[in-house]
């Protein structure tokens, strides 16, 4: 029987994370990222699916794609986040708990990043941890996930 | 000899008619849309050629393809109505008519929704009609197609 | 007995369709208006009544007159659909479903009238299609209101 | 010798008290709201004469009718208030003290209700305390009016 | 045989002129600004129409019947100026020149006065002349009314 | 056993009343003020606990302290009206009736001051009645304490 | 004894006037315009001194050298009636009235020529009038020139 | 020898966490989020002082008392987030990394709570975790603290 | 005979000064500022009462306790400067003049250090020049202040 | 030896450039824009890479692929240029110099082309000059790409 | 017989050029430009004006005298590119092409530089090539100049 | 061995000081003025060279002219202030402090007055302090002057 899986989508530009501007965004790459919430998700008995993609079209299929099998999403949509109202209207049809997570504190950067067209339609958003707001988003979801499967017990 | 062709392009998550939102949505899905569509253009003596994509380059890609071939449009563009300047510059070069539907009211939704980047440089807008919209619209782009095919009689 | 009655109300400036500015608001008058609506309703079963005013005050009179007689409401308010809360008022009391009705497509034309004071408290909004819009208004309201007066039997 | 008089000019659809929406309005018609401002006036020796019309013009000519004869004005005028420069630059000609009222908390109210035209020519805006907003209004009203016409003794 | 014919409209509480705020208005009365009038367009050979109505629907039913038997209007549509689509409307179909009024700077008072709904479709706009600013109006319109009269000859 | 209790809280400088810009504010004192709150609240059979304070941080805690004790509260905020979200928060968790009262007409004031960030969460707003303004708010709150308390009678 | 003087200031490319898209400006020159001034003030028993400069500067300068010993100003700043605060400050000091004219109607052209840093400063404002715009402003401060002239008498 | 000092900042109405409104912020109350804290800061060798106040002025103390002892800072300034320049002003005095915890997800809830005076000083901002968001600040704070500590090893 | 009072009140983080970004606010003191406001005023014959606090209700209870005892005020209220409605209504009741000071020079700052509440209420406004700001703002009230003290005479 | 490239990136429609409103856009194709710019680096010993689509996604996935390999990017976005953050993203990641070109004057068109998303990531901006405008940026890339090339020498 | 003349006028502190701010405008001076100017015009057989003020009438003034003789403009009025409308007027009024340059990428620096009164009346605009952009501009100007010179052959 | 030069320039109108607006300005001079400023820069060793011009063109040709020679500027550049980039441009070229200076406090007039082109280019700004602000400006560059003259002893 499988265990609930967490999706983590990633956005445009986040596939040159460890080599694009180390200094905003850290030496960190992407496959970093991965094993961190791939370990962070297995405490809580769970799975994680990771994926990248620069197309916001993509994005949407993806989230149609898992909206149903997965126990919930962790979604950095980079700059789609401010700009597809497409991506919002899929993230609302997700049934499960959805997390924007940001490896930088946007609200200090350009104020066009200040806008967000998920913001108001997910559970919570996290930004400028870095990696580690990966895995609070991931721990939420996942506790989320493994206590409603408990809860009929 | 071929008969008129109404394009009824449709953009993203449209696909999920029918399952998305049914108080909001409605119950109907997009292949009983399709279906209204074709049995309206029938009476007026022309095809159908519905699509749908989560794609905003694949609906630009579509208007460039169709728009000397096909009589009219009729576009349900989705949360890319909002954000798509690139579609509306490819509907700009349309030289037949094109008229903008949304199954909802989308006047009275969120404030990001009442900006259109197509409403000024279409024929009509019409929105919260349900797939009853769809009908209408394609009864306006029918009625122009034929009514010029017989002009010269 | 009495057929359900579509009340089909016009603002100000309206009385001169078919002679005011011909080539933005074509050359059929209201009286060919009320002849399209009334052709439209009676295949449903219903009657309809037209009315234009100059007067926002009569607007909200003939609403009061007849919400409650109504089975719904078409409205083309003219230009008092973006100046008059108070017909939006009256138009909240109306039990049946309402439609906001426009000749041209108000999207493309002056910022002052992209604003809507109608537009989020009414059922749908149809802009552009010319007296077509009256008509699928009409069809619109008139499918409702003898699908309800039909669900006792 | 007559009493000093009160007028109470009330605009679009308060006719419709105690019928539209209830929860929102409260379950009192305007003849009530009438009943309870005769007896306030009484009190101080006054008399009220309310009145109640949906036309914006019909409010101007009813304030320039009585602004010299009257001792105040108590005025809710609905919608206009936030439309009508009309029946502001009437009240601005009114030599007594007018006080603006509002059954509802029009703050709490859509953003277009938060624009009042009259407010920043009015002694007092009174609004939310239903029926019992009249009543203070008017005793507001009929104090200073009392109140001057015994000065001279 | 008829003489032109300058049409002068006023709008909600020009009827007090010479009453109200006489510091802001002044001591004229509409009557003398009828007399002012008349003797300028007489001058030019043409006859003047001057009304006064609260009522914005008054004013609109005015420029309707006027529109084409006058051979150019004067408007002071006072409070209309700023919050009237409706007689925008109405003056967009008149053939004649038209010339916005104002006997203040309107430029110089509150904000909402600086928006005119009238400005961008009248031929010029006079304020702060005061009844002067009406004879201005006239002249202009009977010049034009004259001229193109005589034109044929 | 103890009568129901209306809580009125005063903000910054109103403590001055009496002394500062008695143009403004008028020459009666807070404890006139006080006075007359505790007359009108006694006719319901309610007292009244009038405080005044500087601080933003010590409305907060009065509201706190204050908030399932009191029947309902007379908030006349002061500057912090405008500016403290706090308080806003703080009254939000108030189960009985709130009103936001102001001695001047703040509609007519300053433009920052026409934004309150209590009043779309308060019942009622009266603004410009001077001390009567307190009455009528008073005699709000402790209408309902006293009904709600005889209601099960 | 010398006659009052009404100074008739002109900015920045009304030297052109006659030449400079006649469409838009007519086809009468500056030269026209000051002999019309002339023949208005001589009506009057006035002087013109009419000037005419491309830099704001000299504007100014000409203010100041004036201000004292002209009856009365009409300025036609062109483009630097929307852009100059250094000549609005130099017409508050002039004793006389000031009258701004335009010759076309600013208020149906771009955005940026609704903002006068002139208007709420001067007397009156007439736009749109053409060469018949100065004659009425001439007209007008000459009347006021000789008014007040005549007045010990 | 100390332990490095994590300090917990939480601001007004957030001592009645647990009590107030649980819909929104659940039913944990601040001792439940201290022993949260404190456990999670245990994890890294960590202290932890959490305070509440409903003053700005004490927060700014607070955070000037503790500006160099501490090794970071967690702030949930509730209100004051949004209007407080004071407090901005006292953190960027702060050496130490501080991150702003939010138990809701303020960017879905009203306008103002949008504009936070302190996101664009802090290092990160995490909102709508619930008190999960306070441990994984904790943990953020705590890893620095203790890597450096470690550094000159 | 007490000599007359300057009163130097100074808002939040204040007291950090010489300790809190030096490049920014530079390497003095409150002491040395207020050292140098005392011999500032020594040479005019007047006393300092400087103080300093990070809460904003008590700026306003120590206005209110020296607004008329004190000849003047200079207020540097840091932060309060731009969110303190509060603090501007107290220093509206100051008989003397009261100058706003600056450090820095605000205006080349964030663009919310723009707006200052009480920049239109003072008589003056310096920023920028270091402590020097505060020594011309004493001299400014201390000559005003013995200036009128020797009128009498 | 390979020779330094220049990418020249086109957006959506502009595939359609010869074809889509010549009166705008001219009667020159892609391809004859391709010519020049290769004719134009080859003048300095540059090959050019030019591509077209229609795809915000694979505008990105073209900058990732190219931006370490290409000398620098001249990018027409086309309506991209307005809307795609995640393009701006791509390209602050290029090392070599960027130049944002379009053929039609966009300052002159609508509104929304006025924000452009990359000019202010970008070295330079050239809009209006028709495919010159290709060929000066080219040119402005291939010298400085020629020049580092030769810097070491 | 005379070559035609491109026109190309400069605004304040252009003089500078080479002096000021090296960093951000380049090392080369207004007379490096206009040499390069000159030979770019050569290559086409046409001669230059270049000519530098820093007052906004003289670039009036210049337009005004060279509108008829020169083939076509190169402006870059520098900071009144953001505040002269009078320049715009000017410019408006020429038959030859004009082309706005700016040295450095005007887009990327203040947003007051970002709004061009001229760019909307120009042909071309183009920013940040530094000198290169001069010549791209010439080139473009003698092209079209000595292209229609030869149309008629 | 020359002294340090104190430049101080003056924008338009303040040639009229003492005589324009005395309520506003006070009865003192431009002379006045320079008396005090050479007084105060005598103290300090330094010598003043004070000018004053209507154009605006003038003041970016004197400070051209001694951006290098004088030691810092004191500038009170009038209505330019608010409107003028050109002299914003040509004062970031200055080496030495600058001081913006006004007569009356501009944050407390009209709203086009808060705007500074200068503010947030200069060292400080002072404004309302009369001529008082000139002596504290000059005495703040020529303190600065001397200091760094010193220095090297």
């Amino acid at each position: 029987m499988s265990r609930p899986l967490v999706a983590v989508l990633n956005g445009p530009n986040l596939n040159l994370l460890g080599r694009r501007e180390p200094a905003l965004y850290g030496h960190e790459t992407l496959a970093d990222v991965e094993e961190l919430c791939r370990r962070t998700a297995d405490r809580h008995g769970c799975d994680v699916d990771l994926r990248q993609t620069n197309h916001e079209g993509v994005l949407v299929d993806w989230v149609q794609e898992l909206r149903e099998s997965a126990a919930g999403f962790v979604v950095n949509a980079g700059a789609y986040t401010h700009t597809s109202i497409a991506l919002r209207d899929a993230l609302v049809t997700v049934p499960g708990p959805v997390v924007e997570v940001h490896l930088t504190n946007v609200h200090a950067r350009e104020d066009f990043r200040h806008r967000s067209y998920l913001a108001d339609v997910v559970a919570a958003v996290v930004a400028g941890l870095g990696p580690a707001g990966y895995a609070a988003a991931v721990e939420y979801v996942a506790t989320r996930a493994t206590r409603s499967a408990v809860a009929p017990a």
